[in-house]
Order: structure tokens, then C-alpha cells, then sequence
């Protein structure tokens, strides 16, 4: 309240997302094509300014989408009131290969960009480039950028593990990126190591350094919990791009999350002077959405999205904001998306209210999947006299988006256990390519253990190695003993690891159904992996 | 790295938690007694310098716990090289009912603290104390300040939404409580709303306000993601105290994190100059402790105690972790307790083995208490190879602190369900009270529907209103087809939350006792309320 602001130049905060990109490198996640073209669309919707859909040299499924993401997304705005589309970016090391395999993923959008990264760090040059001079790094970043420049005319550069960077090497490398041609230059704190006061200082002195033609970029982690403070401290100081993941997720602790750093520039304007441009009405649906088809449950208590964000507990706090939310609010549950609107949809309604329902909610779905998903809507409807958007969004994310036409289906499951008997599962299930049925009984520890050892069992000769269940995680989507539970399980084949999610009214069926979906995925990507082009690790 | 730290003293930051006072108050966590004193001897074994038990006035509960955990952790250190044990705290209004009950319950301890809290901000003011004048205010807190010096020497006094309230006076209302004898001033961003530089700067003049003889203390909430750097803030500008809550819980987003703000200085000591007395090794414990005797998951990129927090996903971080954990690593995960130690017990260790590594482990059980662990442990043993810390922890937790006399028992489940048969379960729960026997069988939308139906239509006569289902949650304790499954559940009857929680290898049957569990408690805590002497909306 003494201290001012210093660039209060009140131009919107250019908002990054790379949940598709960094935030895909969390553990276990693993989205396809359809997947990541989903989020891509709620990302649109949300506003964002660019959208880094991945890294496309690294995998063929990764160069797939984001060209997809490029032809549509980056092709049309989506976001109400926006005239133009997000930027779609990817990323690549400073090689040739990459950058050109980044060109073409995102040629098709209106404005695409190129994001190349070398480390500069000791220890990274050290351990990740051979021990490679100073004089070495700037040549090879150099030479990255020019080679970008030749493909787009918005390239980005980031200097990896900037925050643990030499000052004076960081200064250099960043003159030289501006010189060769980067008109975004990103400082990441790729470690989440920094602090706020002392990375707000850095990021003032880049700014200056660099004048005012080229944007300055930060990319927080938030391994001690500090990547909002890190990114409000550097916009603050002048930086006019954050790099965020919907929910945090992404390398170890996550990245900076985009609720939490728009919610504080929308909330504290009269402080930080700046906002973005995101739609906060779409947050609560981005979060559900990603949370969802990553299966990264968002913690009850998580900032502006958790379930409890806007709950209140105790007698002083409720009493409190029962005669006036702001005496325990500083923003509302609606100003994010979070009030799951009850739509009036149940057993009785028709098709055709269905599909209206899922048009206003943004889905743009084929003839065959809204048949799909009308089919489970019914048989929920039957079983749950409330159906809210959250259910309705939970079922076409399970129905629509995790369906596959190579799949397994899961056509019958029997299940008895207690405390007395052996737990005991028998499954059929049906391979979609030549419709053969292939039933199996398996006992187990439990009632899912049971039924994933028969499914396991079943689908053996189409699996390579032994699949194991390394995680294993229910939440209800909705409240009531009628809630819809949402299964995320995450498999192991081949030391890799899948995630499958499903929904139902039944925890064990939800689960069989999730044990079946992580092996889809597992038979589906393995096989796009084997057409990748090359892998990351080829090269320095 | 151009800005200095302001207050590099070097003495260490003291950490006053808050996990089962504020914390405590998060919608559905109601611990009881025994559950607070687990909690309490694992924040005695982590070292943290102040423990604020509860808020004895709102329920005899809470008045027992603080007086149970003054007598015990409050009387002897329990942290290796600590040479006294920590301060109890007890929260009051400025009111003397308040201030007696806190004074009775620290009382016991080596050193009480008395921390009384009166609302400042123009809005509290007018919600929640009718319109009071400054004047008004300035009057009660003096008042509350004198009486609770009356009892103890040690007074910490909150102006609550100091944050949103008028500058002027809160230099005011701070100066009017040092010269009444506070001996800590609290500075509590109750609503989450400061910005770092912004709080720093605040703190900072009150800390040049009040002078080296009283302590100045930050108290943050999560809602924009900024808890922790606005902690950091104030402590680089002179606070000496940080209040946090073991993995960041609390009203709506939850409290500054323990286990981020310790771990910040920690790592940062080189920028921040201070660190704390925190037993860094016993944060990963405590993290699973409060986690699972709440019910509230950590979500898989939480900071520091998330599973993934050290877990490294893309080819390069992969790569250059194999070479030297540094280049991705900022701290160790074997730094934060977080690497489960696979202890040698199995399905032929005997009751000696298993009662010499619950001791190792620090916990203090009795012989029945140890006998039903051990029986648990047995069942355990037989489905699983491994049985790890983490599994222990689960089962000690499930078995004894769960564990009451009252309790209905669930003595036999029997479930069959799946695709095609209506999901059915029955149950036969015995009551310890009169060891009498209740058979119930009912269907469900589910196999767990159906087994809560069947526990709900048994325990009917016992339990006043018809209790619903909230919330459902199930984990994987431990990796693997055999893991713990974790289930917990949030039941409401009457308006009042409970949770409930258990674990087994089957997902039905941990449901089932979680349920029973969760009315289990309803039954133990309504009684606990009716005996509570008043509500704390009685009085402003």
C-alpha cells in the first residue's frame, strides 16, 4: 500500500497456455489427437492468446495435433468479442529437424509460432549439451532462431533454467536471441527455484534490456509453490506474457496456473494494474474438462477451481456470508464458471433437447456420437433425476471423446465379493475389428481387482506385456448418493504409463470400463509411437 | 538478484500451524479427539514452534483436544534436539467466556498462548459486528487483549481481514493492542486477497511500528495461489512468524502450506537469509497423516508432498535426471520424507516385529489397540507381497484411530452386481452397545449404493435424519494390482458434514466401512455438540 506500480501500462497480459504441451508432461498423461483438440477448443473458448499444442518432433501423435489444433482452432476465433484466433505454437529445440517439423504442424493457422529453447544453465549445459561452451550455446541458439525466422515471423526463445543462468550469460544470450531475430524472449524458471522480489528485479532488467518491441515471456514452476507470485512479480516489472497449464499441471509440482494468475489479475486490477483477456466464465469448465481427460483429480482446496474454493465452514465465516458474500468472498463461484447449472434435462427428455443441450455447451458433435451419447444419457437418466453439466460433460468426455474405433468393448460384467467370499469377476468383452467375443473369470483382492484380472485375461494376445494398475482414483462428479463416480486408473505396459477414465453409477463397473480405456490407449499410441519420426533423446 | 533482502537476522522464521484450527475448519473435516492428538504429536515430531489446537469455546471437542494436546505435546519436546516442546495456542473472540475456556484448555501446557481475534475491516465491521465504531472495536480488542494477559503472558491478537482494512486504522488498532500487552500481532489475509510487494510493504511498517520486543505474524489464505509468496514477502520485510497449515487446508482455498513455506526457506536461505526450525524429513509423514485423517486428497502436482512432485515425465528431464538429479531437482524427495521405506514386514512377521516398527515409527498404541492393528495387518499381509510405511500408516489410522467404543461394527457384506443383475448388497452390523445384530439387504444404482443402503437401513433407529452421501473418494494408497484401496467419504445428516474413512484391498467393502465410519462419528459428535456449553454465534 506504499509501493507503486511500476508499468502500469494497463495493456491486457498476453496469456500462454501450454497445459497441452508442458502440462502433458506430467506423469501418466497421455491425451490423442481427439483429446488434445478438445481442450484446444475450450482453450479458444477461454480466450487465451496463444496455445502450444505440443512438441511436434517428439511424436507423431504430437505433430498430428497440433496441426489439427492449427486448421481449426488457429484458423477462427472462438472466444465471444475476439477478433482473431489464439496463436498456435510448438515447440522445438534449436535443430534443424524440429524446427522444421514445428513449421509444418503449425503452417495452417493464421498465426503460428515457433518456440525454441536451448539450456543455459552450468549444470544443464553440463549434463544436457556435453559440456558445451558459452560461446557454443549462443552459436546454437542463434542459429535456431535465424532458421525459425525463416518459417514464421513470431519466433520465440527460451534460455532453459534461466533462473540457475550465470546474470551476465543470461544478458548475453538474451541480446543475441533479440539480434538474431526471437520477437518473444521467455525467461522459465524451469526448476522452480526463484522468488518473487528477486525474479521481478531480473525480469525488470530484461525488459529494459530489450526494449519495448519485443516481448519478455515468463514460465513459472511451481515446485515451492510460489510460479502465481513469480509471474504477477514479472508482470509487474514490465513482462507482458505468462505461460500457464489449466489446474497447474505439468513437470513435477505443475507449471503457474492459469485460474489463479487471471483470478488475480481480474481481482487485484487496482494494484497490478493489468488483466487479461480470458473469458473467467469458461474456467470452471476448462478446469472439469482437463481435469477429466488427463485423470489429475484438482484437490478440494485447490485456488478458485477447487470444490471447496468458494465453500465456507465455520459458524462466524457462514454467518458472515449469509448477509454479505464479500465479507468472506473477494470473487464470486459464477465469475469462474464454477455453479454447475441444473439443466432440465432427465428420463423424459428427446433427442433433440439433448443435442440442443450439448450445442449450447459448445460440443460440436457428429450424428454417430451424439447417438452414442444420447444411449448412455438415457440410461443415466434413468438412474439419477438430476442431470447437470458436469454429468453431461463427464459422459461426453467418456462416451464421445475416449471412444475409438480399434477398441475393446465392454459388453457384460458379473462381479460378486463381501467379506466372505473371494471376490470374483467374470467379463465379456468384444474386439471392434472383427466383433469376437472373448469372456473370462478371474478372482482378485477385491471387487476391481477381480474384473481387471479378467479383462487382463481377456485381452492378452493384443497386448504385449503385462499391464499393472499404478493408480487408481475415484471421484464423484456430483453430489448425492446418485452421483455419477468418475474412475481415473493409470496402467503400466511396457514402462509406459496410460491413463483411461470412465463414468458410472457403479464403481466397479466404472473401473473395469477405465482398466479397458488405458489399454485402448496403451494398443492406440503404442502403435503411433512406432511411427514417430525420431525420438527427442537423438540429439542434444 | 539486484534487491537485497531487507531483514537477513538469520533467526529462525517460528511456524505457528494452524492445520487443526483453521485448517479443521474446511467443509466435512471434523476430527475428534484422538484424532487431534495423532495430528499434534506428529507437529511435535516435525518441530513446528506453535500449535494452535482449536477454538475451545465452539464445542467441548475442541476444548478437549486443546487440553489433551497442552498436556501432552505441550509438556515434553517430541522433535530430535529440541529443548522444549512447542507453544499450545488456543483461538477467543475478545469475549470473556471465549478467553476463560482457551485459558482452561492451554493451561496445562508448558507454555499457553491465548490468540484472540476481533474483526477491522469496514465490512467485517458492518456484517459482523453491527456497524462498531473504531472506537468500538479498538475498546473490545483492548478489553479481550487485558483479560487474556490476565491468564497467560503469551497474547496474539488478529485484526481478521487486516487486508481489507482502512490503513490508518490498522497502524491504529496495532499500537492499542501492543500497548495492551499483546505479545504477537497477527497480520491475516483472511479472504486471500493481499499481493506480495503490496503485504510486504505493509508489514514492513508494521514491524518498524512495533518495535523488536513484539513478534509481528502473517496469517495467509490461498485464493489467488499467492499464500506462500505473501508469507516470504512479509518475512523478508521483518515478520517472525508465518501461520500455515499442513498441506495448505482450511476455509475455501485453504492456508499458506506448511510444507511450501518451510521448504522455501529452506532452499532459499541464500535470498531469504532465514530459515525454520522444521524437521524437514517428517513433512512427507505428516502430509499422509492429515491427508488421510481428513479425507482430504493431495492432488498429484501439489508441491513438495504431491506424488508427482518428484516425478520426471519428458525424454530430457528423464535424461538429464539419470545423469545428476540436480539438473531437474531443487530439493530431494528423501529431503521431505517423501521415499517410503520398504519395511521387512510380511505375512509371517510376528506381533513382536510388527509392535518394534510401529514404535520405531512413533507411534505409542496400547495393548488392544496394537492387537487389532495387528489382526488388520494380518488380512493385509496375506494379499500383498509388500507392506510399506505408507500401508501401516493407512491401517493404524483406519483400525485404531477410528476406532470407538460406541461404534456399530460391520461384521459380514455380501455383494453381487455388474452390467446385467440390479446391483444388491447385504450387510449384518453388530452394535457394540448391546452386541446386538442387524441383517439388511437393498439394491442400488451401484454396488456401493447399495451396500450404504443396506448399512443406512440397519443403523435407521439409531441415526436421527436420513444421512446422504456427498462426497466419495477413493485412492490408491500404495502402487501396484494389490494396493490399499483409500476410500473416504463425506456423509451429511442434519445439515452437519462427516467424514468418514477406511481401507481395504476391496473398494465396496472400504466404502461400506467408511460409511458406517461416517455415522459412526455423527453419532460420537452430536452427542459432543449437545454437551458443547454454546454456539460461537451467540455473542459478535
Amino acid at each position: 500500500m506504499s509501493e507503486q506500480t511500476t508499468h502500469a501500462t494497463g495493456a491486457p497480459v498476453r496469456i500462454f497456455d501450454t497445459t497441452l504441451r508442458d502440462g502433458e508432461q506430467a506423469p501418466g498423461i497421455s491425451l490423442d489427437v481427439k483429446e488434445k483438440l478438445e481442450i484446444a477448443e475450450q482453450l479458444g473458448r477461454l480466450g487465451v492468446d496463444i496455445i502450444e499444442g505440443g512438441f511436434p518432433i517428439t511424436s507423431q501423435g504430437d505433430f498430428d495435433a497440433v496441426k489439427a489444433i492449427a486448421e481449426t482452432v488457429g484458423a477462427q476465433p472462438l472466444a465471444q468479442g475476439a477478433d482473431q484466433p489464439p496463436v498456435i505454437a510448438a515447440l522445438a529445440r534449436c535443430h534443424p529437424d524440429d524446427i522444421k517439423r514445428a513449421a509444418d504442424a503449425v503452417g495452417p493457422a493464421q498465426h503460428g509460432r515457433i518456440h525454441v529453447f536451448l539450456s543455459t544453465s552450468e549444470i544443464h549445459r553440463h549434463v544436457l549439451h556435453h559440456g558445451a561452451s558459452e560461446d557454443e550455446i549462443v552459436a546454437q541458439a542463434v542459429e535456431g532462431i535465424q532458421r525459425a525466422r525463416e518459417f514464421t515471423d513470431d519466433v520465440e526463445f527460451s534460455p532453459q533454467d534461466a533462473t540457475r543462468t550465470d546474470d551476465e550469460f543470461l544478458k548475453r544470450i538474451v541480446d543475441a536471441a533479440v539480434e538474431a531475430g526471437a520477437t518473444t524472449v521467455n525467461i522459465p524458471d524451469t526448476v522452480g527455484y526463484a522468488i518473487p522480489h528477486d525474479f521481478g528485479a531480473t525480469i525488470g532488467d530484461i525488459v529494459r534490456r530489450v526494449g519495448p518491441e519485443v516481448a519478455v515471456s515468463v514460465h513459472c514452476h511451481n515446485d515451492l509453490g510460489l510460479a502465481v507470485a513469480n509471474s504477477i512479480e514479472a508482470v509487474r516489472h514490465g513482462a507482458t506474457q505468462v505461460e500457464v497449464a489449466v489446474n497447474g499441471i505439468g513437470e513435477r509440482a505443475g507449471n503457474c496456473s492459469l485460474e489463479e494468475v487471471v483470478m488475480a489479475l481480474a481481482t487485484r486490477e487496482d494494484v497490478l494494474g493489468r488483466r487479461s483477456r480470458v473469458r473467467t466464465r469458461e474456467i470452471g469448465r476448462a478446469s472439469r474438462l482437463v481435469s477429466t481427460l488427463t485423470g489429475y483429480p484438482v484437490q478440494f482446496n485447490k485456488a478458485v477451481v477447487g470444490k471447496n474454493a468458494f465453500a465456507h465452514e465455520s459458524g462466524i465465516h457462514q454467518h458472515g456470508v449469509l448477509q454479505d458474500r464479500l465479507t468472506y468472498e473477494i470473487m464470486s463461484a459464477e465469475d469462474v464458471g464454477l455453479e454447475g447449472r441444473q439443466i432440465v434435462l432427465g428420463k423424459h427428455s428427446g433427442r433433440h433437447a439433448f443435442s440442443a443441450q450439448l450445442e449450447e455447451m459448445g460440443y460440436d458433435l457428429t450424428a454417430e456420437e451424439t447417438k452414442r451419447a444420447f444411449e448412455r444419457f438415457k440410461e443415466l437418466a434413468d438412474k439419477k433425476v438430476e442431470v447437470t453439466d458436469a454429468d453431461l460433460e463427464a459422459l461426453v468426455a467418456d462416451e464421445v471423446f475416449a471412444y475409438t474405433e480399434e477398441a475393446f468393448e465392454l459388453d457384460r460384467l458379473e462381479v460378486t465379493g463381501g467379506t466372505v467370499s473371494q471376490p470374483e469377476a467374470t467379463v465379456v468383452v468384444r474386439r471392434t475389428a472383427d466383433a469376437s467375443i472373448h469372456e473370462e473369470t478371474a478372482t482378485g483382492d477385491g471387487m476391481v481387482d477381480a474384473a481387471c484380472g479378467a479383462i487382463r485375461q481377456a485381452v492378452r494376445p493384443w497386448v504385449g506385456a503385462t499391464p499393472t494398475l499404478v493408480n487408481f482414483n475415484v471421484a464423484a462428479v456430483t453430489k448425492g448418493i446418485d452421483a455419477l463416480g468418475d474412475v481415473t486408473v493409470q496402467v503400466e505396459v511396457d514402462d509406459q504409463r496410460y491413463t483411461g477414465r470412465a463414468v458410472s453409477t457403479d464403481v466397479v463397473e466404472a473401473s473395469a470400463r477405465a482398466f479397458l480405456a488405458a489399454l485402448n490407449k496403451s494398443m492406440r499410441l503404442q502403435r503411433a509411437r512406432d511411427d514417430a519420426a525420431r525420438s527427442p533423446m537423438d540429439t542434444p
